[in-house]
């Protein structure tokens, strides 16, 4: 019988969002008649810009003639559209990019989830903490995470706490890593680093042969002009991150499907006998072997956010979800509840008051405010004592679940 | 330095369908004036279904509202496309399947090359030969290949070759293996497996404890009754075997991304120690740790598919397929070549006359009739001797270039 990747059994069977659905379907059957107000997954909730509509529309009718039909794409993304990315999103920061190094995606789960298949399963893995999960559970599919300890942590990963004695500034670890994912403006903690925290970072890995994989799915959210959109705006970057990008949050492209990933040609790895390798290279095989393409209809919106009209409707979209968080912001702090994030991200961190545990401060804002949020220590162990909101439902929804915890005897 | 992973080193630099490209761009240097008709590349000629077309124009307005806008679905799909495909793929056959069996995609590219992901590294993997790259080379990547040898082939993979001299029926290894790619009807040779030889597989995988991974991306072209769609009409399949299944050849959707993967639940692989473990929530795992689901407009575009219209249309595009398959079969036999395949599948496969080599032959056919083609030797050593023909091009380029090579001097 074929043998199984067993480190898939080392992952805990439950998931932190299914947790949350279980208690929030058990509060249903209790209260029926509760308006529940959702601000717990990072999920958009704005329909798409009419520019993005019209270039699908457009994208579909080629679709339906023999002349303009578009069978297999390059895997790597329409040229197209990679020119538009590296002219908006790169040029304009003083990056210069040539046309290989964009990899075009159904998205930056799958390309930060499947970037550990060029790297060898050895590698000493470090993330901050708290941390989306799926930099750790790729880790943990691809060997690299070790076992999972009583306090929460894989073994053989190195945390680096972010939690409000440290500014959610992640210290340089101590021990020797290969490669680290940073995730900035972060989720969860919805705080940035400003370029001189992140050239920090990048001298450390340039001196220390350190991979960084930089997740910057959130940077249109950035406000703050000190704050980097890109790792590479930082001198150096280039030989030693790779960066993922999103339309998701960007765009309201998550039932759409559309990232990028964004590896220089001066990035190297090394074989075990210390060869260098092109990183470059390796993504473009895996991408050609086990990927093909991003759907061309879905390019051709991606291609529209760019436009003038997509850019300032996407612009609209995106100060009315910033406006919810600074109404999350003023609302909560108004309680005297210790905020952070939700300037320059659509995540609000909070503290949890008089040291109750993210699950018991889930469970009475569930039971006592009807609104879902999601507990820190679902992120990590870093994450206890903390909860997160997001900034991505309704404006009336928002407003209404700030006055609830506003009268809340917390 | 992050090491990488160095199985990727052991990949040949060059692919076969770039050395093609290579080569035509150089005839054309030369040939400048010369009308070439493409027979070589699987990818599809005709725009999508009318009916495919209204539903994606739908889904794309759905986007637009707010009361219907779609973020973030389900990893596996949404259950009115896997109720769709349950109750027209499989129940007409007497197949049943429960929707979590059913794992909605971004294409069989993606499913074949990251089923891996849920194996372990030390698995015995088997082909058949001549076969589709991506099973191959995502087993090099997965540590699984062992060594290219100077025979072509990889030194841990086991070959089972398929030629004319045992009609293209795969005899069961000799050597113990743990997974078996087959992919029926198959690519490159346009072959079938009749009931009665695919039972013989099955039979065996479950004697064995054998995994099958079975490839039905052409399954929408068998004609003979006699030739299963599904394996899981065989008695058993549900334990011994995963199926991948695609919209690309199917409905034309090369270029939209679609496909499904199907994982029964009884169906176990084991850990080292002998524990049985389920293969499908191992693939339902590593999907929702490295997936985000397929876009919501393509799935309503997959599920228009089979609507009454949409079944029309589809039928009416693969029939037009089919009587290009005819065209090149029956023109091609005219001249006294050895043809296989065709019948059940939009490939032809034929033997190069006068025991002339695959790139030879396709030399010879590029400048004496500017006709492209694949070599049989691009798909692994029993490919030689041996060439490709696609049905995917339009009536007029297929009759131009059956016209051409039978006047010509072979």
């Amino acid at each position: 019988m074929a043998l199984v990747n067993d480190n898939f059994l080392k992952l805990p069977g439950n998931y932190l969002f299914s947790d949350i659905a279980k208690k929030v379907n058990a509060f249903k059957v209790v209260h029926p008649e509760a308006k529940l107000i959702r601000l717990g997954i990072g999920d958009v909730t704005r329909p798409l810009a009419p520019a993005v509509i019209n270039a699908l529309h457009s994208a579909v009718d080629e679709m339906a003639s023999e002349e303009t039909f578009r069978g297999y794409g390059p895997e790597q993304g329409y040229r197209f559209l990679i020119d538009t990315i590296i002219k908006n999103d790169f040029e304009p920061r003083g990056v210069k990019l040539d046309p290989d190094e964009v990899f075009v995606s159904d998205g930056a789960k799958s390309d930060t989830g499947n970037i550990g298949d060029i790297l060898r399963h050895d590698n000493r893995v470090a993330v901050t903490d708290p941390v989306y999960p799926v930099y750790v559970d790729s880790n943990v599919m691809g060997v690299r995470a070790g076992d999972l300890q009583i306090d929460g942590r894989w073994s053989n990963i190195v945390y680096i706490p972010c939690t409000a004695e440290n500014n959610f500034t992640p210290e340089l670890p101590e021990k020797r890593v290969d490669m680290i994912y940073l995730c900035y403006p972060n989720n969860p903690t919805g705080t940035v680093l400003n370029k001189k925290q992140l050239k920090k970072w990048v001298d450390y890995a340039l001196e220390n042969e350190v991979l960084i994989l930089f997740d910057a799915a959130y940077e249109a959210f950035i406000r703050d002009e000190d704050v980097p959109h890109s790792i590479y705006e930082i001198k150096g970057a280039k030989q030693c991150a790779i960066e993922f990008r999103s339309f998701s949050k960007t765009a309201g492209f998550t039932g759409l499907r559309c990232g990028y990933t964004v590896v220089p040609k001066e990035l190297m790895g090394r074989t075990p006998d210390g060869q260098k390798v092109s990183l470059n290279a390796l993504w473009n095989r895996r991408q050609c072997t086990k990927f093909n393409g991003t759907a061309y209809i879905i390019q051709k919106a991606a291609e529209a956010v760019y436009s003038p009209e997509g850019k300032a409707q996407v612009k609209a979209t995106i100060d009315y979800y910033m406006e919810n968080a600074a109404l999350i912001r003023e609302g909560l702090e108004a309680t005297g509840l210790q905020i952070f994030g939700g300037t320059n991200a659509p995540y609000i961190w909070l503290k949890t008051p008089k040291d109750v545990t993210s699950w018991k401060f889930f469970d009475r804002l569930l039971y006592e405010c009807h609104v879902v949020g999601t507990p820190g220590v679902g992120f990590g162990p870093s994450g206890e004592g903390y909860f997160r909101l997001t900034a991505f439902g309704s404006r009336e929804n928002t407003q209404e679940a700030i006055e609830r915890i506003k009268n809340w005897k917390i």
